[in-house]
């Protein structure tokens, strides 16, 4: 089952600034080789169900490794049997329809 | 690593009624034998990660199974490594706060 | 317009202990006289949209102003014109299912 | 108080596409003229809380004036009194980090 992802991390009892434990996430992902996309909220992740949630494990492993006693996470997740859909699909299709409208 | 989740999933392409969906779900996460409780936005779930994990992948797939051609779903996670604390204790834990600046 | 939705604020960089924030938050929310729902990963709320929100807001000023220098907050929120639906519908409209189902 | 909002509205009982209505909502948000930014599962908005806010209760109505009868929004919103943060500095805080540990 593919699914796409989007994961907000944040750590907590750590202080402020999370940039740092958000940034060893990006790492981890990236090396999954999964597609992915960072946005000011989160990251956008996609591929088999399995893979993509074993990286939020990792990630969550990861960031208490670096020594935040707490976390807690936000996930929207999306599943679609009637046709594939990419990250980018979805921002095409929101586009193409702004393309119609503002014309 | 337990884990704690807030899980609501939302079946599109189905109609406005969605409970049918949700029960089924419900079933499922009770078989497990996992600590949980329904409220009104969602099922509150803990347990070790692997386990309460499985249980979001095979509500995804039931849900799928029973017709839904998509699924939107949104969980909130909780990991702490410096001390357990069920589902129970968190509600005690505001409440008794709520005790004592009420007096 | 009327909504429900599910709120969990997290203040950030005021350590791991966080329930005396959401007491706080517990007390704005009675005075409101909104029905509302504590659960152990937030707090389900109900009624005007403008009176709703101005409880998130006015729980973000209180949370501030206690101390906490930075919040995140996760929101589910769900509005519907075709019925009314409060939090106990919603409960009951499962469970009603979940009894069909276990037959 | 500034705002940062990651907002997902999702119509139900309208089938499997929503595209047509999360276009919508970007015109909303572009009218007023607030900094955002659509990725795939969502869009990031940021400014005055009342804004802000008020272009989320704008998009509800929208939409279930376009004839959704059902919607459920998930929302991510952060707020800090330390020190002012735009969406692309949180970009940029990461990225810097990634440069660093890459070396």
């Amino acid at each position: 089952m593919h699914v796409m992802i989007d994961l907000c991390i944040v750590p907590l009892g750590v202080g402020v600034s999370v940039s740092e434990y958000i940034a060893e996430c990006q790492i981890i992902i990236k090396r999954t080789g999964l597609q992915s996309q960072l946005h000011p909220y989160g990251t956008v992740i996609e591929g088999e169900w399995d893979l993509v949630m074993g990286v939020v494990k990792q990630c969550h492993e990861k960031v208490h490794e670096m020594g935040a006693p707490r976390i807690t996470t936000t996930i929207k997740m999306g599943t679609r049997t009637d046709r594939e859909q990419s990250m980018q699909d979805k921002i095409d299709s929101v586009v193409e329809k702004l393309g119609t409208e503002n014309r």
